[in-house]
């Protein structure tokens, strides 16, 4: 059976995203207003086959581990669906 | 109120994904199988402040359409949360 798994990559609360605060301004000069933090990681969408969900968040767990997420500076979420 | 929206910008699926295709080349060779598609995109949250959930996320749909995403090649979707 073929399962699709998300795994969002964010990186740490603790630290800085340079990357984010570049957009935030982006979108002040662009006129929108009210947004007041802006952090931009990965969203990876793997299609594993395996024989039960359990078994492809296993998969989806361990390819985050090794090779998605720098977890020093990110942190992984993983969702069945 | 401060609302976050998840602003998830994938490649459409017509197109294709040489990141993610050399992704999945690499979980390949560390050995990981049964993965059969990678697919990669950004996922950008956003604190919004706004009176209502509808209004945040109106602002970040701006926000998206403006800035976050190429919807030549890409798609986008928000959840509020």
């Amino acid at each position: 059976m073929i399962f699709t798994a998300q795994v969002k990559v964010m990186p740490l609360k603790e630290l800085l995203d340079p990357q984010g605060k570049a957009v935030m301004g982006g979108l002040a000069n662009l006129g929108l207003s009210g947004i007041q933090d802006v952090r931009i990681g990965k969203n990876i969408s793997l299609q594993i086959e395996a024989t039960t969900a359990d078994a492809a968040k296993q998969i989806a767990e361990e390819a985050a581990k090794k090779l998605l997420s720098n977890q020093v500076m990110e942190m992984f979420e993983i969702t069945i669906g």
